[in-house]
């Protein structure tokens, strides 16, 4: 996992420099928040460090660049805009989801307002365009159509994902279809993109979009496993905090759609309008466990992270970048519980 | 204003079928919703007619591709973009500004709520991006550069706009500067984008662009006294609505800067907490009057008109097509009251 650390680290350098002057781009007031959110200065403008977010998508953009022989320094502006367009949509879902903390601090809605938070995410979504648009890369064209392409299928995940919210029917192969949306297509994006700003051909472009496509599923996957059974001093968030809040996430449709009693026995609880006491969530925990859904959950994970390795083996990579791209898959994987 | 109207008419048309085929991109929830706002359905999606706006953006994009020598096909796709890009800000700030009615309709937050909102405004400004990007033109970089500024100022606009409401020391040139990036920006990116898409010239594109910056300053003085003094079954909103709300417009801050003891009395009713009464509003109306702000507002709009035409005396633009973009300049300080 050393080597995967060293390489977020080191594209995070290079990209946030790129990244702090497209901001710099935004007016005073939107630039405060945008800095605040990106956890570069806390909410009074004072410079902070070590709040950011993994930047795993960028790091991932210019992973895939030199994975097909071209200069990370080439898939910058690309990794800066899925940064963006990944930022403006927390900013956005946070305010959607009434969320009030992120990366263990209030969010931006909660700090500012509901209207700021509407414009910060705006701002980053267009400044996105603005800055594959204005590299001069000979491909900015195929870049900023990935992106807007991928932002859409985001668009369309959260509405599928807030619709969910108001179904007691929801099948796992629409949650995939959320997650798709989602999660999984910034993660296709972001690989395409790299890329295609390195001058891949078609057929190296899809199968890095396969590779983050799967890799993005079994984000998903894990996060939701997070979601249960993840520690609230990682997480920033209560125990079981997704079962309190009856989100419909992948292990819980599972368990429901293919866990017999256990699951029937979760579906009823999670209708019910009675009040979620810390006995009732452990127990629908155990629910979750017990119906093999938190077992489905970790190895379909483990699946996705597969078949993204094997996307990559259809097309010639050299073996370290396919290696490090390995990395990349277990390193989302293995996140600390 | 025959002429102009003629121009609108036949260049909607040629529009509403590209941007329709746009729309059929998004997920069906958001095509629905965006659809409603754009007048195709009702809130049942039933088809209906009529309901849309003047589209004047995306006609002055067609309008500036012919000026520049160009054909109106080549310069679709930027007026599919600056009307996406123009209804995704006014979806996002009928929720901001908490406003229930647009085109005499229900607004989409008011409808579906702020999440729907949200994502109908991101749709669609990540979709003015796709159109562009997928139109195949050679210029397709250089648009979606203009469009993507030109969102970067209409944000810097709100933001300010939204900043004036808790401020009583807002100063004319504030809110020039203001209005500049909520409506100058956008027109500006309308006429410079058709014109690029036609191939034109930079400094043909930069006199394109200053004529739509003034006619944006025109047309949102017109909107400040219609805003006044516009009749509610033109406007759609109650008499003297602007003052009822406080409204820091154009009149208003003119009054206020340059309106002597009339100017005083405004500011200081504006100022108080005290319910404001239909006999106080008129009377806040006869004070924007007799500090001469009303006739500023008036002389002010048509000198930005003459400015306009001046602006395109710099570049050769044939004689009829300087006429009409004359003529929705005028249309535009003409409308209705």
């Amino acid at each position: 996992m050393t080597a995967t650390m060293e390489t977020l680290g080191d594209s995070r350098e290079l990209i946030e420099a790129a990244l702090r002057e497209a901001v710099a781009r935004l007016d005073a007031d939107t630039r405060r928040v945008v800095s605040y959110h990106l956890g570069w200065c806390d909410e009074h403008g004072v410079a902070t460090t070590g709040n950011g977010g993994k930047a795993i998508r960028s790091a991932l953009v210019l992973l895939a660049a030199e994975a097909v022989g071209g200069q990370a320094s080439d898939a910058v502006p690309g990794a800066v805009a899925v940064e963006l367009v990944h930022n403006f949509s927390l900013v956005h879902d946070d305010l959607m989801d009434g969320d009030v903390e992120r990366r263990h601090r209030a969010t931006v809605w909660s700090l500012w307002g509901d209207a700021t938070a509407i414009l910060a995410g705006d701002a980053m979504l267009s400044l996105a365009h603005e800055v594959l648009l204005e590299s001069g890369s000979p491909h900015a064209v195929a870049a900023g159509t990935i992106v807007a392409r991928a932002t859409r299928e985001l668009i369309r995940g959260q509405v599928q994902d807030l619709a969910f919210e108001n179904r007691d029917d929801v099948t796992v192969a629409e949650c995939i279809d959320m997650a798709a949306g989602k999660t999984g297509s910034l993660l296709a994006a972001s690989a395409a993109i790299g890329a295609v700003l390195a001058g891949a051909p078609q057929g190296t472009v899809d199968a890095l979009s396969a590779y983050g496509s799967h890799v993005g599923l079994a984000f998903q996957l894990i996060d939701d496993i997070l979601g249960i059974w993840g520690r609230p001093e990682v997480t920033g968030k209560p125990v079981h905090s997704d079962l309190r809040s009856g989100k419909k996430s992948l292990p819980v449709t599972w368990a429901i759609e293919n866990g017999r009693d256990a699951g029937h026995e979760l579906a009823a609880w999670l209708a019910s309008d009675s009040p979620r006491t810390d006995a009732d969530v452990r127990h629908a925990a155990e629910l979750v466990v017990s119906s093999g859904a938190r077992a489905w959950a970790e190895s379909e994970a483990e699946r996705r992270v597969h078949l993204a390795q094997m996307a990559l083996d259809q097309v010639h990579i050299a073996d370290t970048h396919r290696q490090r791209l390995g990395e990349l898959a277990h390193f989302i994987v293995d996140r600390e519980m």
